[in-house]
């Protein structure tokens, strides 16, 4: 079985297990002290800007409701896309354990522009209106494309305008990296974002997620978040490995998702050339938005598991991750155009 | 170097390990909805009762502050022990996560009593007061003592007299079935516990904690409380991995904690004959507390990491884990000795 | 000088005033248990039905702040109109005091619609997304449009069908039935509302709001929501005293609401007929929404103060009160008039 | 029927009265921008010191609250009296609305020591523990007792050193003034307070309480918290009227105070005198608190209301207000007298 319902259905890349196994040697300090999780962090400075503060976290809702409460006080709102994760599907984690309210701006494709957000801030100093503190993108978005180097800058020179933060929620963000062609650090700190919830999980880990403060003094007593936040792991040296070899020399952060997103192409290139298969967003990264006819989409998760995106559009969700293989493509698409022809 | 800070400066029991690296093959299902996690749960009925519902999470705080917010409305309250976990080293996750209200109930050795219980809901329909709904109890306790079968049963028998129901972290609950000979049932679900926070991570685990409900639906709809509280693990096939080797018919649950307990012994019983050092609990399960001259704390620390328990008397505390071997404890008792002399 | 900028610009109606005057003899027990309260609550499940639990409350964003606290459970969200006053007036209170998640339903001049609410309720059970427990209305809306009894019964038998209860902010409750020339209780009791919050304050209270269950055991507990809530009076006599005079057989409600509608249809009917000025709403209760020139707005506020409702269209809203007369409508008009000539 | 229960029993002084009926004159801005409220604000000002930044707030448990939310984070802890409202009286208001751990300090009769703030600090940059923010004192205390102004700067000398802030609940501040023969402002402003709950309530209003920030810049973007805080009355002008006429040249507050102190020290005096009644805390302000044998608890309660302190002692409490007079107090001890013969 080769799912295509979600990256995470992958299990961990092989030398990223090695790296797990390998960190089991000897006591060591708990709770994130101890030198694996030093070196990771280490090497994620090294990506992100020496005055990153990297906190280690278990999963991605935590890396983003955590930040996101750090970054408000209780009347703040965060504006977000009306498709993003944390408006859609954290089961309103940021409303129930942060208190924050998300204010939808209009979006393009799932992207934020900065007028959307310009549109929002006339509240500003209006005692009975939620005050705007942070606007959160998500980098791929949660509709597979992607925010250009400057469409990123661009928002950031709006949000700071006007007297806002930018967080980045990076679930995937290594296969935004490796679609565009830039490091991590272009699309984050050199760009102006202020911090980042970084995912290594869907990029061939078993569980390491990081919220990455980029500038400076930012990340102040989010210990204390993380921890009452329910994520300070006592056994941290295992996220801390994940890291470390995902972010080595090797470059396996780079491989993993250089892979995902050309199957995802090679995915939408094949199904999209099939008669009755619309491809209905931009295929920027590793995810394949489609309409395909409804009598097709049962047979057909029956194979390969993939979620039903739009019950009312009929619209499907195909996503690839570092273990798909070209193999795994011909086999899907030619299982589709099988049950395109019935 | 050998440490006894906590159980859970040692990493992953070998066999756990393997059983990670084992349940990597081939996709799965994410969310837990995967045959290893089914296997597991399957595993957690046969211990508990096939009643229980059981949901995998990632840390031992999350399993306590979820569980409570489920177990309460915003105008209840906790009653606990003054020195449990809960109230004092969660950094008021069950406060500030949960909103809840704990009141700490008299205490014998970090052990709740039935008048303790009983002194605390005089206010029961009092308007202004937080009205108690749970009491939480911790087996074995902070300071290393041990429930017996009757003192559990008699505080459930008082706590659902007044209407109140019982939670039990059992973040050391193999500890203390060992240590007391009984089944992880009869401590539990035919004591008349309703919710346990059983935790795997210090008895040999990576990270492998579970809420368990042991009254039929007492856990309806916490799958919503898990995901928005941020502990629903996408790769949770290996959480569930490690609890399937756990309790499998190897009982390596056991196995890990009769071997910390009998460090434990092992270490009170040869230190405890040193001259200046006096044990200052009963030494029930893997945790010794005891004085010894300050002087010697700082060195001996350095060499086998520990922590001081209370800065006023100078009491320090001395954790084992399944690693600990009688040389560990040689070599420390007879550092300690050394110490002691000069 | 007479305000439009909202009815709570009028003060106190003078019976009502005495009322709290007359309510200070003698010494009274506190926290609502007094005589007062009693004869109020009495005269409110006479107009809402006996079986209707009632909870004084000193203003309309608590009544709906808490009654929505108490209707759900941390994994719920509210379905509402984007326009209402919990998602838009309220500084966050629904998602700061209570962890709701707020989701707007598609709407008609601020209406919601059954269809509206059949769109949002197919995530049930799928555990990434909040879980709608609750639709809540606004009767008259902000933008000054009623539902009908009709509409009001359609919305509530979709929304039972979905295992939704319905709120009813009923701030200007007062001002719809009025309008409809319908009892209080056919627009709530009787059309299958199950909560409301009642407002005494915009019909010529001082400070007089009302949580009212309408159905059985809706209620319980709410005495400590409200209590924590910080919405227990010490003194709930003279809120007592306010509703008792208001819902009396002099039906002061209802006179003070008719003259308000009144206004409101006055002031439309007269600025309606001037070039330049264009109506934007449906004037249904006591509320006008207008554009005008730009160039009038400012001098018109200076003398009658009122709010822009909307920045980027120029719309205004023009509130009438129990106090507007017929002389401030003509005196506004004709001022309206003069500065549209200039 | 004259009751001791609690200051609250009592109404409306006459005075507070008319300038609530005063105050209804004309339309007024809502929500506090009026001119009753400036004024109110003024004295508030003269009482408190130029700099002081005053919010209206319609009960004692919000001001509480609201204040301790707006000084803390989520990680943080408030250092109080076991005693205090905060912690018994308010329903867990604190925790469920603010997320806020309370920690119990050592007490001498309800009093924080200096030493009991500086046993809990030692938890400071322990990532595991909420970390204290505040100190929170009620004066007069809810025993009954008052902290000298010298006892008050200590308690700031040590919070300030540990970097704690310095929180009063001044539910009873003027009975505190009026006893110790001080000025409000030597108790608060001078003596090194940093916010107060400044009660007007208790004290001769209906409903008037404040939020009263001390020192610069504290009490920025509090506005936004009262709001979503529910306490944001849209006709704040008769909040402000009743200010205004408490704390004039004629000195009503203190008035007020006098009285009801006065009373209590008449009772206290008489009634411990009688043979039976053991009078508990020293009588400093306007309560009493007494053993007398249960036969008389009843039949006393039954003429003049009171509470019940402690079931276990069968210790009771009587409040005095403004309207005690010399008459209730004999008759209040003759009736006890003659109930003790029996």
């Amino acid at each position: 079985m080769r799912a295509f319902a979600s990256d995470n259905y992958a299990g961990v890349h092989p030398e990223i297990m090695n790296a797990i196994v390998k960190a089991n040697e000897g006591d060591m300090v708990s709770y994130g002290d101890d030198p694996v999780c030093a070196r990771a962090e280490n090497l994620l400075k090294k990506h992100f800007g020496e005055e990153a503060q990297v906190f280690f976290i278990g999963t991605g809702t935590a890396a983003n409701t955590l930040i996101l409460k750090h970054l408000t006080r209780s009347w703040n709102s965060v504006i977000c896309s009306a498709d993003s994760h944390i408006n859609v599907d954290e089961c309103g984690s940021p409303e129930s354990v942060a208190g924050i309210k998300l204010i939808p701006a209009k979006t393009d494709q799932a992207k934020i522009t900065p007028d959307g957000i310009s549109e929002l801030t006339g509240c500003k100093g209006f005692v009975h209106h939620s005050q705007p503190a942070v606007v959160s993108i998500t980098q791929g978005t949660e509709l597979g494309t992607l925010y250009t180097v400057d469409e990123i800058k661009n928002i950031c020179h709006t949000a700071h305008n006007e007297g806002l933060l930018v967080h980045m929620d990076g679930a995937r963000l290594a296969n935004a990296a490796a679609a565009l062609n830039v490091s991590l650090r272009e699309l984050t700190t050199d760009a102006g974002v202020d911090v980042l919830s970084f995912g290594g999980t869907k990029n061939g880990c078993m569980c390491a997620e990081a919220a990455v403060f980029l500038k400076p003094g930012l990340g102040s007593n989010f210990e204390y978040v993380r921890k009452q936040g329910m994520q300070l792991l006592s056994k941290m040296r295992f996220v801390g490995a994940q890291f470390e070899k995902l972010l080595d020399e090797d470059e396996l952060w780079l491989k993993n998702a250089l892979q995902a997103n050309r199957m995802a192409a090679l995915l939408a290139e094949k199904a999209g050339k099939l008669n009755g298969v619309e491809i209905t967003c931009p295929v920027e990264a590793n995810g394949v938005f489609a309409i395909i006819p409804e009598k097709c989409v049962a047979p057909l998760q029956e194979k390969f598991p993939f979620y039903i995106w739009n019950e009312a559009t009929g619209e499907v969700r195909w996503m690839t991750s570092f273990k798909t293989t070209e193999e795994d493509i011909e086999s899907f698409v030619s299982n589709l155009a099988e049950l395109l022809k019935k």
